[in-house]
C-alpha cells in the first residue's frame, strides 16, 4: 500500500475548502488514500509572524478576487463570508471528534463545515452552528456540542496543531506526499504530476 | 489591437523570474503582446508589510525547495543565488534604460539578467555586474553602467513603482489581462483561460 497523503487545513481559509473539495478524488486516481488534518493557522502565524490575507494592503483586495474567480474556475460555490477570517477550534474539534471513530464521516462533516462557512455565510466559529452542521450530517447534536468543549478533544486538537507546525506546515492547504510538501491549492497540479510521475 | 498584457516583476524575484520565460509566448498564442514592468519588491513591502519570502521560518524553507521544484518542471535551470534577496535597482534601471529605446532588447536583457542571477550566481545588486550583462546583450558597457546613477532614469524607475502600487500590485510577478489584476506563476494557468475565454 502506498503511503496515503496528508492533507492540513484550517477551516478558514478559502483555499483549503477549494482543495478539500478535490484532493480525494485526485489521490483515488492514484491509488492513494488522504489523511484529513484540521489545524489553526492562528497557532502556526505565531511561529511565522503570518497574518490573515485579509489584512494585507492591496493583497487583501486582490484575494477576495482571486479566491472568487479561483472557485467559479472549478465550480464550487463561493461567497465571502461577511465575518472573514474567524477563529475556527469549534469546527476543527468537531470534526476531530467524529475522526476517530468515522474517519470518511470525518471528511463529509468537515466539507459540510466549510460549504456553511464559504457557501452559506453560516458563522462556523461558533459551537451551536458546527453542532448544526454536525446533527445535519447525522451526528447527535448535543454530544457534537459537547465535543467542542471536551478537555480530550481539545488536546487532541493541541497536539494536530504542534505535529503540523513540527512537520513546517505553515500554510492551508499543505499536503505531504511521501515526505514532499506542497503549499497551496495552487500546487494540486504538481501534486497530480508528482503521483504520477514519483517526482521529477 | 487587444490590450497588451502588463507584467510586472521583481530581479529577486524566482517566480518571476520562472514567469519571464514563458509569459511572452503565452501572450502570443492568443494575439496578445506583453508590457514589461520591473519593479521594487523593497517599496511594495512598505505599502503592504510583506518581508522577503527567505526570511519567513518554515515558509522561507519550504519556498526554496518549490521554486526548484517548479523550475525543474518547466525545464529552466534555477539554482537559489549565494545571496538572496538582493537590492535590484541597479538590474531595473539598466532595463528601464534599454527600454527606452528599445523595449524588446530590454525583455532580452531582463531574461540575462535574470538567467544571471538565478542559473549563474552573479550577483546582480552589483552595478558593474548589470553592465557586464548588458554589455554581453549587445549595449555598450560604460553608458549602461552610467545609467545605474542617471537621475532620469532613477526617476523613472521611481515612477513606474510608484504606478504599480497605485495598480494594486503587491507582488511578483503580477500581471494584469484587460484590468483583470492575476499573482503568481501559478496563475499563469488562469492566465492562458482568461485569454483564451475573455473570462468567467
Amino acid at each position: 500500500m502506498p503511503a496515503p497523503i496528508e492533507f492540513y487545513f484550517d477551516f478558514s481559509s478559502p483555499y483549503g475548502y477549494l482543495a478539500a473539495t478535490r484532493i480525494d478524488a485526485l489521490a483515488a486516481r492514484h491509488g492513494r488514500s488522504v489523511n484529513w488534518h484540521p489545524i489553526l493557522l492562528g497557532a502556526v502565524f505565531k511561529v511565522t509572524g503570518g497574518v490573515p490575507l485579509a489584512s494585507i494592503p492591496l493583497k487583501g483586495t486582490y484575494s477576495e478576487r482571486d479566491m472568487a474567480r479561483s472557485a467559479r474556475l472549478i465550480g464550487v460555490p463561493f461567497k465571502l463570508p461577511s465575518k472573514f477570517p474567524i477563529p475556527t477550534q469549534a469546527a476543527a474539534r468537531v470534526t476531530l471528534w467524529v475522526q476517530g471513530a468515522d474517519p470518511q464521516g470525518a471528511k463529509a462533516l468537515a466539507l459540510a463545515l466549510y460549504r456553511a462557512y464559504f457557501a452559506e455565510d453560516r458563522d462556523i466559529s461558533d459551537a451551536e452552528t458546527c453542532a448544526d452542521v454536525a446533527a445535519r450530517c447525522g451526528y447527535e447534536r448535543a454530544r457534537a456540542l459537547a465535543a467542542v468543549n471536551d478537555a480530550g478533544v481539545k488536546d487532541r486538537l493541541r497536539v494536530e496543531v504542534d505535529a503540523a507546525i513540527a512537520r513546517g506546515v505553515f500554510g492551508s492547504p499543505y499536503f505531504i506526499v511521501d515526505d514532499e510538501p506542497f503549499w497551496g491549492a495552487d500546487r494540486l497540479d504538481q501534486v497530480d504530476r508528482w503521483l504520477a510521475t514519483g517526482g521529477w
